[in-house]
């Protein structure tokens, strides 16, 4: 059993309110804090300890991001009232959002310049990970980061990877990881919508392709979501245009031609603007299947 | 043990060789056929029959098509010197090229019309697991033709998916496969050199998102090959501008815009048309190494 730490974290949308909970879960106090004031109401009810900046801020031991890019990372960190002036020397910042590997090394560097430990921590798993405590971080930092940051990797995840002792080598994975993954998502729906104008049902190629070589983890993920016309959000449209803006913002900036990534950004950005990104981002399949005149599975 | 049955094999390369000498080795008689001299005189030396199609035609049981597409499969069979009309009736073709439904479709009329019966089989599994009489086939046809071809689909094939009752199914479920596993594919290298210019290397990124929701069966089986800078061909880059060609003229006769596998189409093109056309498709690699300007893992 790991001591019991005073830990922070921003963002309570749902990873950040499933990793919050986990924190809870393993005997830490835990402040939630959010722009929006609903959910740290929300997170005081699930044993939340008050979100006062002001007075916890130089108690803490760990601070975890979980909000949305690298903007809000930023601003939340280092901004006009941003936590990390006020924390204690010694305290780490475990960042979890997706942004470029060149602002993870700028944020690790302003946090050296104030005595506190940075970890470059993104995370993946989706909704349901988070809540279970069983999330893939995929972390860099120095060796006192990581130690810092522990019990908090301890509460939060079932597979830490270590990619270095710097900050940049976690969001660069991340990136490589959310490449992939948005190709595979756009991918599997263009494979079911094209199957679907020869007459074969998201069924079918669920079944059989599952088991051949044109299979891929998103696949067997969200094929079952569009065969059973299920679009409640488990990771929404929405993550795309963000997740894939970033990969593409990397690209450029290293001059790297990734036509793969560039198609699937297209296919979502779509989906999103036709009223998609709140549902889950096998929706994207409406997009082929609208483009192709085909019907895809309805809700009995 | 199934009886002894007199098949001919058209197509003795990796795929067609294998599987011929999969059905030697069920013990069944196997007359093998190729255009080129030398690969059957090499399959003699495995035990093959002799192939003088003029006098085994009428003898034969089953006729297992190998070649490279659609345009062969035709001519094999029903072109001037084709096979077809010389087949005794109830003999059965196994079509296992990977070409259009519609030609399925029109190939298996054309049997029909001769008292012969017709099974839509492309295979998949690459040049090992037909060596090894484990492919997989994506089948349909006739509950006849399955029962004619079953012999020699237990000497070849893993797994058989029944698909329906007549022919196209068994093709499009792989054109659907093939569209994800080149997508999938190129996707793989794009990560991979993605991840270069950000430091990362290929070993990195093949441990870490091996175990990640980025994973796809192509991706662990072909980033090996790009970390080890192994391109030997288990399955060559040329089959990709042959595989997704068809792939893309399916969907452009549906009228169904497949922006994924178009993308991939021209990474593959300008592998082929760069001289990387008998490599191991992994070589795909190459085209984004060379784009990006980095270096990828060379033989020791």
């Amino acid at each position: 059993m790991s001591e019991r730490r005073k830990i922070a974290v921003f963002g309570l949308g749902s990873m950040g309110m499933g990793m919050a909970r986990s924190l809870l879960a393993a005997g830490h106090q835990v402040h939630g804090f959010d722009l929006n004031a609903e959910a740290a109401k929300r997170f005081e009810t699930f044993g939340g300890a008050p979100a006062v900046a002001d007075k916890v801020a130089g108690d803490l031991d760990i601070v975890v991001s979980v909000v949305l890019n690298g903007a809000q990372t930023r601003s939340v960190l280092f901004g006009e009232a941003g936590i990390a002036p006020r924390l204690k020397p010694g305290a780490v910042i475990i960042s979890c959002a997706t942004l470029a590997p060149e602002i993870a090394r700028q944020l690790e560097k302003e946090a050296h310049s104030l005595n506190l430990h940075y970890l470059d921590a993104p995370i993946s798993g989706g909704a349901v990970k988070a809540a279970e405590g069983a999330l893939t971080i995929m972390a860099s930092g120095t060796p006192k980061a990581f130690a810092a940051a522990k019990p908090a990797l301890d509460a939060t995840a079932q597979k830490v990877f270590q990619l270095g002792d710097a900050a940049g080598a976690g969001s660069a994975m991340k990136a490589i990881n959310q490449l992939l993954a948005g190709v595979h998502i756009a991918a599997a729906a263009e494979a079911v919508t094209f199957g679907m104008t020869q007459g074969v049902s998201p069924d079918q190629t669920l079944e059989v392709i599952s088991q051949c070589a044109g299979s891929s983890w998103m696949f067997e993920n969200r094929v079952p979501h569009i065969a059973e016309a299920d679009y409640s959000p488990r990771s929404t449209v929405n993550i795309w245009p963000k997740d894939l803006g970033i990969v593409l913002d990397i690209a450029k900036e290293a001059r790297f031609s990734a036509p793969l990534a560039a198609a699937a950004m297209q296919q979502f950005l779509a989906a999103a603007g036709s009223g998609l990104g709140d549902e889950d981002d096998a929706a994207v399949a409406k997009v082929y299947a609208r483009n192709a005149g085909v019907t895809l599975p309805q809700k009995p």
